[in-house]
């Protein structure tokens, strides 16, 4: 089965929840900057959640780009990251509208927590669909940075019961630990071309 | 007339539908856990929902991978089947603010079976214009699970007149009957370029 | 320049607005199917809406397949009529809401009417840079269609002064014309094809 | 790395900002006229937005076309420059609801300047990943338009305290001195185009 639809639908859904964010940004009733600055929080809110967003999209961009093709099992793992990911904006906005308060903060880090989660699910779900193909199991290699992401995320919700801000504080730290790229598919699928375009080029000439 | 278009307007119906119902999650005034319990029918409606759209788009992306190509009255029944998925917001919100009440229910129900109804017409049409081609007809089959689910929908809407819960029940029996993977086509599919594959072995060595 | 793109972005755009008009679908507050019926004007104006924008997106399919490139003229273009087809969610939700008042049946006829003269020139635009491939404008012939639209439009808008009711059966007579499927240019595509191939085989066995 | 995807993401954003706008322009309560006059500014706001979007989805378009690949750092230069377009409908809402008063059409200012920043941010980027295609940097040449473009929006900001309708016609000024079609891209490509022909052409028949 080709990946072209799945690739499509889910860049449909990831561009409508990085946008329909914005509309929770409720315009202000005053016509002042003083009344810009009472959305601060939320306008906090919806730049880590884009950034977040951001970061699963562009992941999902490489992890396709180095896979060959899906099947269904792997269709509805998809189904189930895209179904924490949609929740992102109503977390984002609850948090933001309460500036911080302990409750939100933790639903705004167990939804994270689940698109970590689910996003591993169909990393592996992609894997075992390619085991001859070991270019996309040997790229994500241990997965280090996903596992260090759900502690991180543990670890702030736990946090949050004492201070919100710490929380928030460990949210942001996983998303600027992604942020730094993740090479190492690019790396790979670089690695194969070369040797690939290497290959044909011993093959061809003589 | 290709299938290309008809696809990408269809994943990107499908993908708004399955992205706006997270909008009718009203963002709880208060700031504690207890503010999101009260959300919970409303989540719940939603978690069906989002299956049910997933469900459509999956098979819908089973089908159209099936077929070669499409034609006007192909387009017109594809757009009646995305009017009625249009719906499915509008009937979760209505249903979860007021707690599985009947008469929301039935609606529910109601807008389950006119999706169901349509998509067979358009499996339908899809067939009639692959006459000679009679993968997709064969993989089809008799359509049990699709009379099933007409009849599980019908009851449900009944029953809910009785208990509420009972209609939602039949519908998320509905949900898990096609949750658990549709291979007809997919299997299908996956033979036919095996024999493809085997007549081009047989013919293009000697 | 191809017409990829522009294909795709007016696809998105499409999908949405044929998607964002059923938000504005309020939920009633009652749990009663009677609360539903208050909706029916809202819920009539949600169907012409949906209809009009099926009939437009399956046109603008039609129209792009019969051309071969764009540029930058027929980009604008193609925004232009986008803008008019933006608002049709804004009149259809006043109109609906009003239950079909003459001020609102007459702004919603005349952003219908704006919709027709958008589409016009764009057609316009793809014949002058093709001047060469006749298919498209032989094809669009003496536009006939388009003509009688545009004067049901005038025409429903006076009528509304009158009679709301009328002016909505002047917009609902130009859908059902417009739904007796437009053969003209899959007729000429198919012939072209048929045409092409039959010169085709002429010109590969001997 | 392939820009089909990056394409694809983008079209789709862009198309969700330039459609969501419209839900912005709240249905008035009146069934006249005249409640629809007090929407005007709401809708001239909504009329210059989407120009605005419209133009950067054109110019994205264009240079995207004239690009051959991407990489990491072009695709968060790219979500750079959608998060800033994102904020438009915000600002476009807030300015419009105010009756462009100074504090609202000083922020529609500075988001179109973050706009043009980001926009240029992304096209050195593309420059720096293309050292060797000449045909991107030369096509933007010294991007007289960009830099007089970030001058007018400063002046259109500093002119807003003294009179809000003049920032406001300084950010008309930028779109219409847009709207006039940048050909230089387009020039180029076809040029190129041309010459690569001729030099097949020239390369083939002996």
């Amino acid at each position: 089965m080709g990946k072209n639809r799945l690739e499509a639908f889910s860049d449909g859904v990831i561009a409508i929840i990085i946008t329909i964010m914005v509309l929770e940004l409720k315009v202000p009733h005053g016509a002042t900057l003083a009344a810009l600055e009472a959305l601060t929080p939320v306008l906090l809110g919806y730049v880590l959640s884009f950034v977040y967003v951001g970061i699963y999209w562009n992941n999902h961009h490489h992890m396709l780009n180095a896979s060959a093709r899906v099947n269904g099992k792997v269709l509805w793992a998809n189904l189930h990251l895209l179904f924490w990911l949609s929740l992102i904006p109503f977390v984002t906005a609850w948090m933001g509208e309460n500036h911080f308060k302990p409750a939100p903060t933790v639903a705004y880090g167990f939804v994270l927590f689940m698109c970590a989660t689910a996003y591993s699910l169909l990393v592996r779900r992609l894997i075992a669909h390619h085991d001859k193909n070991a270019a996309l199991a040997e790229a994500i290699g241990d997965d280090r940075k996903g596992k260090i992401s759900i502690v991180l995320y543990l670890a702030g919700i736990a946090l949050t019961w004492f201070a919100a801000w710490l929380g928030f504080l460990a949210y942001v730290c996983v998303a600027v630990m992604w942020l730094i790229p993740d090479r190492r598919i690019e790396r790979k699928v670089v690695e194969e071309e070369r040797e690939e375009a290497s290959r044909a080029g011993e093959a061809s000439p003589p």
